[in-house]
């Protein structure tokens, strides 16, 4: 699939290698093309990656993951088009956590909207999943690195597009039965709220090697 | 130990008759004596089950739980009053969900900060401790009723609350290694905030007969 990863930072970079190690095509969009960093990350991968403006990736890609830092990510997909957004599902893996006044960060929902639903509201046309915010980059794409089984959470109000994404998953490694359906995109809520309690917990075993599992009766 | 449960709901009502059940004495405390719910919870409980106000209970008992609802806490602890919780430590297992414009609640927290924060800055000498909030009240009381190991949070500024704490949690089945400390009482932020995603996941799993559990590699 041509996957656009939209975002250079930690987060996007690992995901974009990740999808190109699974056998998946990969733009990296910027706000600019030649962005430093995509740039890099094209030449330390080769096959499979390209770099481009947000719209660039958008327009090529099939599916769009939205790895941009939640408080500019309307703009970033603002910036690479509705159009090109439109009937494709959009992978929205990011968190809106203002840093301004220190840690810990407040995780920003106007009006008690998550971001994932304020980009689904703006996009309608475009079908988004909320899943992977919850854990390190390297969990995301590693699961089996972590004992025993664990869980990744997807919410969105498209059955398909969540099936596309737990394709996606699985291709990471993820086992069926650790890909758990929250529900709709306003599930999104609770999924970027659970980010102070992955803080402090970061805080306390002071590594982010770390998920949660869910028990159940 | 002489325990005070502010708060005559269901939450109220499991901790109290597992802490009678674990050996302690217990005053159910509410907004006037004789309350009919604390009322029936004492004759049904028997001996060490007590009820009175707030205060009657606060002033007799040697710790004291808070399990009113989220949104009333600092009045009830109020009512109940400071120089009745000085020097105590406070079990703060509350939630401060706002249901007015229906479902999912928010979780309030004004200017970002969590009600168990707030407990805190309101009683500074009373020694807060947010824990247990996470869960379904059966699973609070009992937690062997879910398979393998799990996980309860503790947060707060002292030390030795959250020892006291933990020996009462071990009290309902809890394992030390289960009790994971998240920090000080600012964790509770994270605490508070992660009650959205459990309402989901009840949603989804259609049963509240579950609880979380840490992974770590």
């Amino acid at each position: 699939m041509r996957i656009a990863v939209l975002g250079t930072g930690g987060v996007g970079a690992t995901l974009a290698s990740a999808f190109v190690a699974s056998g998946h095509e990969v733009r990296m969009g910027s706000r600019t093309a030649g962005n430093e960093k995509a740039v890099a990350w094209v030449a330390a991968t080769g096959d499979g990656a390209s770099e481009g403006t947000f719209a660039d990736a958008a327009a090529w890609g099939e599916l769009v993951v939205n790895a941009t830092g939640g408080l500019v990510s309307v703009d970033a997909l603002a910036a690479a088009g509705a159009e090109n957004l439109s009937g494709k599902v959009v992978l929205d893996v990011s968190n809106p956590l203002d840093f301004s006044d220190g840690f810990p960060p407040q995780v920003v929902q106007p009006d008690g909207r998550s971001l994932g639903e304020l980009l689904q509201a703006t996009f309608p046309d475009a079908h988004v999943v909320k899943t992977l915010n919850t854990m390190n980059s390297d969990v995301m794409v590693g699961p089996r690195a972590l004992p025993g089984t664990h869980a990744v959470f997807v919410a969105g109000d498209s059955t398909d597009a969540k099936a596309v994404a737990a394709d996606l998953l699985r291709g990471f490694g993820w086992q069926s039965d650790e890909i758990i359906d929250v529900g709709g995109i306003t599930a999104a809520r609770g999924l970027e709220l659970y980010l102070p309690l992955w803080l402090s917990l970061m805080g306390s075993f002071g590594s982010p090697a770390f998920n949660v599992s869910i028990v159940r009766a």
